[in-house]
């Protein structure tokens, strides 16, 4: 049996340049470019976590605040924010730094699912996470509602099961 | 004033193969690199539709439902789902197609939402979408549920002002 | 014994977004990138003919038309315009589309000859085409004159013996 | 006036390995990145040649007689074989060498045509090329040849009119 | 005039995942895609520094100690170490992590030289750097014995000035 | 056992055209892209020497004297300069030249050593290099003041040791 694992040993930090195939004609990073370096940065979590290649599930309904143009500086954090039989929640946070001006701003957060597979493509089960900081806590919490929005919108949970999203709409 | 567009004039098919950077070590598309994907046809949809640069503004929860692999042909269907104000919400349709069985299963749908921009980058008004087929009007329809959702979870609104979505979960 | 197939089944479409990368320092599309993508579609569209895995044997004389700029919308269609023993023949049109002024213009049309396989590398035979529409039908009559070209043009026919070709330069 | 250059002068030597996002699932490279791995070479021969941006203007029929595989080095040389009044023909000869097994095989050769441009994009004349070998001199006089082919493709000739090409054919 | 700054300012981390194309035909990361990723990590890092564009001026001696393989996570952390009057040091520590084994080895050290830029791509002054741990004294106090060793190879500086160096060879 | 080999044999050019995603925000070339296709043009020289798949055991100081601009020709000549028993030294130049001002400046000289191996990636010995002209005997010689350079700052060799180079740094 996998020991527990606190989310600190999944923790993964990419920066990226904006670079100019990444960008618009307007010189704006395109939100699929950043889309697939969030899966990237997140697929090392999950495998920092579970030892396992991973696979993705699914992703979380990701709002692009700010545009980010090319040149910019791109910090993505992501950390295992609960883990499930087979399957992981990773969050993301990402910023977007601009050098000459200096100023930083938060762009979005995101939770993608990942799936352990062993080498030959079989699921496999992951260790627990045990949360430790307050806010490692409050997303670990979180994880679940998250999950039966995923299962519903996914057709694979009817509403009325969905006791923790029901909570958030009538609290 | 833009005219109304109707959606087969925003209908985008984008086939692709499955190169070998695509994929991890199972030799399965990488989850991230799809959605770079359907956000490059998504865009040419919304772009179809405002004549306009556009942005994206959000990706909806998309859930992955088989493994894609190295050599399988990828179909991506978008079309504009409905037009706001400033922003078009598309629909995405994926398939995998492998070559030597001559399977093709659906690989996922997505929503994406863009924002048109003016040539100085400001946002614009874009046409409005007069759906046509029943498959169109329904897909109408549930962007209204669909938008409540997105600003739900973008912190935009509160759940109690989220009639059409509360209609869908607790009937 | 492999059943003909029609040429609607060999249908594709594919549409891309002009990236900075595939530009010169004018913004103008290179030649070489959009052959490359045109490989890729018609690849795709030998494939699903003939459910092999193939190999690119020849591109006809291609001539570009007009420039491509950085941002415009390339749609390529491929269509099996006839199969021969191993190799198919694919015909190709292609149009680039600029969003903001909404002009599209045809860039160019072209024909690749691909080559079918098995696992090993080995060649195999294809199925027929049949066509339907007139278009079809004159496509594929026109596909033996363009293979006596092909075939003086690799050294492999006498001038002499491509009746066909002659045809046309002694109506 | 610009004056006359030998072929020498514009003669680009490119040698390339082939990776993994080159190939198909046999491992083999695929035609269309050779076709812009060629298209690369041609135009710094033409660039050379004319010390001026150029595009591409139209590709000749070219065959892939031997697969070339994941590893071997490529070798692409090109050489300006015959400049007309804005535009430059330019012949390519293909190699690819296998390392392993020391082999060495011509894999195709090609004739690529060039426009000259200048910096706002408009069409500029080139200088004439003066061929020294008996080689070149049998490229620049074929050129004529291999041009009525290209215009009687486009339809911008008329057979009857294709003196040089009809020499060719049916002498 | 700037402050000076610590070099936790300019602390970088990048995560990437060795894909397909980074590798050769037995899988393992080339030295050059290496030297890549090495050089976005540290350019960043000297971006956070000074706040400017910035372009490599140099990179030291690098030795690669250990194959890196398809699928491993590398880990790069960078930092500046020395700053000069118009060019900073930046200090790099490359991992590789072998996901189902678990290992995670060091491959590599290395230090990279920038020079800031303004918009127009004239040299700029950088504010200097203040050490503050005892490895970060020891590598500013490095710096320049390595400046030394960079001037001489490329024939600046005279051995017979480089006292620090000479330090090194008569201790 | 091998023959001698002359660095002629694995004499290797490589033409490149700067491409869009190869510049920083001033249009420059960023010096990692160009370490990565130095290793590229330096791996088929010692492919070509050794007829083994290698691998970049180190590469020694380079500096970047000019900025090479977007859309510029890079010229990169690669030759074996000396074996040892299992590693060669491969030399590099660089040029870059600007298309439209005609003008062809050095970039850069560099040192890249590899390593043969076989295809189960264990380590084989390489033929020995003879050189034939003068500026080949004297690169052949300087390899080896450079290997213990290489040596001294990988720490596996005291500078008391490393006579050849002491007698460089301090006749």
């Amino acid at each position: 049996m996998n020991a527990a694992k606190s989310p600190s040993e999944s923790f993964v930090i990419m920066n990226e340049l904006v670079l100019p195939n990444d960008t618009n004609t307007l010189n704006n990073l395109m939100g699929g470019r950043l889309l697939h370096l969030m899966d990237i940065a997140a697929a090392i979590s999950a495998q920092k976590h579970s030892n396992r290649i991973v696979v993705t599930a699914s992703v979380d309904n990701v709002s692009f605040k700010q545009p980010i143009k090319l040149g910019d500086v791109l910090t993505i954090e992501a950390k295992v924010s609960r883990a499930f039989t087979t399957s992981m929640e990773v969050r993301l946070d990402v910023w977007a730094q601009n050098i000459p001006s200096g100023t930083k701003v938060k762009s979005n957060e995101a939770y993608y699912t990942f799936v352990a597979l062993d080498s030959e493509g079989k699921v496999m089960p992951v260790p627990a996470l045990e949360p430790v900081t307050d806010i490692e806590k409050s997303l670990w919490e979180g994880a679940l509602r998250r999950r039966q929005l995923r299962l519903i919108l996914a057709g694979k949970m009817h509403p009325d099961e969905a006791t923790e999203l029901k909570a958030l709409f009538f609290p």
